[in-house]
């Protein structure tokens, strides 16, 4: 039914390596990001690995339905990057929802995500011709509303006033940090990786480089400025110093030069950073919007930003070899918005049907409804009495 | 007396990328995927650094003395990424007797299986002419099957009862889905590296890709339905979707199409999570055979699986450009589990003489034998009195 | 004010993959080898990228400042490779002030640090054309002698008897062994990021191996010697196992042939071993250098038995198509000692000046001074009366 394409040689040899950075944001990144939580660590991890594997198979399907050359689907490279890419914008959601759905209701999420997400990108990327090759819009803010609008739907009045395992302990940051460092390294790659190969592809590059260094001195600053005693916040270190990644996508090709890089990683650095510590609480207390990771921070407002960004750009004649204008840039942001939120909607309804295992308000956040957990209880006490074996097997 | 040749090259800028790959599985993807025992991190991660940095040398040595050219051994990035291979059969065999042997058993073990892997590896893929590309047989199924013959020699009757250190804390469960995702992420790099440059090798990439996304999903399916109450167990996430890796390994570079490799991962996550759960307990209480890891379930049936694949899609004549057929594949397999069984069991008499300072029973799976371990009593009654410095520094 | 040079072409497709890798050492690398620290996980990993995204922006514009062409910087992926380099220097130098430091004093080291380093590097590289194709010099015994002179000048006689927080702790180690992990397996890019395509990058890359591999063994061999009942020491596996890459960094271009660069891999994991058993608390008690992380024994002796390689290597000719000569190669390792040492003094003298919120003695080493930590109190009792919420609740 399916066959391959040589794609290797498309692109000067770089495709693979790229390909394999995609796949290390996807798996470790977004995975290890998640696990901040001090006892859903096994679910972030390993949530992430059952979403994408499955997201990838039905991403892979459904982006090249349009392609179909005499029954026959065509594998390359470059399809399976655009596969994990569309599985991403699921990871994004999954973070909005993280800790209160089950894994029943998290695929049929993938399954609805990845659907309107195709039907959204052809619609702005290949009918408009709407630049985004780093997709802020396509991917991060249509992720993120989607997410929100899922989060929304299953508003949980139990859990306003937070829950015990809503938070970290000093290593599950620790872990946590492990996906971030990986994002951020990685995210020129990401930002490049379906550029045309040569300038336009090192150009996003090094744009993304410049944005994510900017970004990240931003979020240092801001967090220590907000907080007291000038002291950081690991969550605002973790997220916000990835928002840069996320606001150029959209100009990432486009020759805005590193300081226009560097400004809107700058910009997203610090508009993130207030957003996890003023505007989430908000979200939750007024809207009964319970955002867990915080994607509106990370990637909600970072990628209207990138959207606005790339209007701005294009309107600047920043992109050469391009049949888009910054009418067309808007309405590919108001599509994807459109999409996002009442396919969201749509779906979190579907979500919300009492028939996909959800877990009970108490036992959200905590791996032990969904895995088999080691019984910490035992480790405690092995270690308590470490070095005394028989009194340890007396008791066991 | 050696020198090296110019391999970069070769295959268009690719092999130093896929060599890089295949390290991070080496050394982080079976040295992280070994931590999951509460009290065995350091030989997990440290022994697995041991052994690859010693076999990688042992193998580089004997794999070239085929090919010595005027006194001296070229060197290649080729060569380097046989080497890793070399080692992964001990790794992989080290999983089988993890947690029961001391350095100097376990540098011994190098020592022959390099030796007896290199000499099958050359009458099966170099007299025998049988194609293995991703190596289920070669590595896989033989580095399985060799440590269970070393484990079975090894066998400890004071074990039969478990051991209290015999199990995972939850931290040192996340540290082995480190080892899990880079193996999944890099598994196409492995079937691929050694494939030929072009067509061939974008095949392996991704009916890899496509076997273990099946085989994930088999995986959490199986887990969750042999488990109590529909709950994932660690251990078949962190091994099980591996599974479709290995047995797709044979296979990689024939033109089975995605549904052949989604088959065969399908089938080898349904086995392998089946293995972990009813088979393991058996191999140990009836035949003696206590497998710490799994690797039986992870590597020896999938690697059959995919020996027994490979005959039939050379049956089939799915292997275009090769003089192999289903009987030297068959042959091949035969061969690998008969030097595995005897070298596995000659090896296992050799590291059972009683003067490599083997960990007696109830120090099994435990650290501190063999490492300067810190405190963790100090460190429970440091953090229980945090903030109380003083009272602290009169107990210390 | 600046554009891009297509750099993607010029090196047959390897520099991304190069660079890629650097940036994991940097990030990865360098950020988690220091988490072995039981309380200062967040600030190694969290300053570490602070430091490196600010050092990057500032190494970038002063290694270029010398190739300005008409008031415009080039940005290729080569200078990325070199900022990269750039902060390689500061994070050496953190390790060594380690717990001691605000992240405002670093920030004035990073700026001071890299603005030495570039002028250093200019002259022993640019001018006296002295070949340290791995930086063996000018990055690692710079790097180690600034900050061990920062460190005497920062000198705290309260810490003479050691800190309760300056340890690690189980799970501290494996974060760490992260670190060490993934700078062993990328040292091979590290050191030929720069070399001149074709041969002798693939020279760098197998000659790094080579020593990698040799002083692995040699760091467990040695560390085994010298610790009581022949056990291992997990700071010597952390560190003394990566000496290689650095001793042969000089020579890794040379052709020294694989015993050479096993040699001087050799040499390197003993002297750094036994420099973190002998000579370290001798620095710290005599010569009052308080070196947290051992970057003397990491760093600072192999870099200089790589300069003093580098001496023999060209001496005996092993270095063709070069204006270089022993002598100069000699300078070259005496300009980087006396710009660290003098450079590394001023900076630590501007380091002293109390204005730069410098933690006190007893906050040493504790990440709580300048980030927001989850509280482990709570989560104590949390875990201990896991399973009893209502008691919990109470509690709370």
């Amino acid at each position: 039914m399916s066959e391959y394409k040589n794609g290797i040689n498309k692109a000067n040899g770089l495709l693979p390596s790229v390909f394999q950075d995609v796949h290390v944001m996807i798996f470790i990144g977004f995975g290890f990001l998640m696990t901040f939580l001090k006892r859903y660590g096994f679910s972030s991890v390993g949530i992430n690995l059952l979403l994408a594997a499955f997201g990838l198979q039905w991403g892979l399907l459904l982006q090249n339905v349009w392609h179909v050359d005499h029954g026959k689907i065509k594998v390359s490279i470059e399809s399976m990057i655009n596969a994990d890419f569309s599985t991403a914008t699921v990871l994004i959601s999954f973070g909005a929802v993280l800790g209160k759905t089950s894994p029943v209701q998290l695929l049929i999420m993938t399954l609805l995500e990845i659907t309107v997400f195709c039907i959204n990108e052809h619609i702005v990327v290949g009918l408009l011709n709407v630049s985004d090759v780093g997709a802020s819009m396509t991917i991060h803010a249509f992720g993120a509303y989607f997410g929100l609008a899922v989060a929304r739907m299953l508003y949980r009045p139990g859990l306003k006033n937070g829950h015990d395992n809503e938070g970290s302990v000093y290593h599950s940051d620790l872990f946590a940090m492990i996906g971030t460092v990986y994002l951020w390294m990685f995210w020129p790659s990401f930002n490049s990786a379906i550029a045309e190969p040569g300038l336009p592809q090192l150009t996003a590059v090094i744009n993304t480089y410049f944005s994510l260094a900017s970004c990240a001195l931003a979020a240092y600053a801001t967090s220590s400025l907000v907080e007291h005693r000038g002291k950081l916040d690991m969550v605002h270190i973790q997220n916000a110093t990835l928002a840069g990644g996320v606001a150029v996508g959209t100009c990432a090709n486009m020759s805005i030069g590193p300081f226009g890089a560097m400004l809107i990683g700058l910009v997203a650095g610090i508009i993130s950073t207030l957003g996890f510590k003023f505007l989430s609480p908000i979200l939750a207390a007024s809207l009964g919007i319970q955002d867990t990771c915080g994607v509106h921070n990370l990637h909600g407002m970072p990628g209207i930003l990138g959207g606005l960004a790339g209007i701005v750009a294009v309107a600047l004649g920043k992109l050469e070899n391009s049949e888009t204008t910054a009418t067309l840039q808007a309405a590919g942001l108001a599509s994807t918005l459109g999409f996002a939120l009442v396919g969201g909607s749509i779906t979190g309804l579907i979500m919300k049907i009492p028939i996909w295992s959800q877990p009970p308000d108490q036992n959200c956040y905590d791996d032990s409804v969904f895995w088999e957990v080691p019984e910490e209880e035992e480790e405690k006490e092995e270690s308590l009495t470490h070095g005394d074996h028989s009194k340890n097997k007396t008791d066991a």
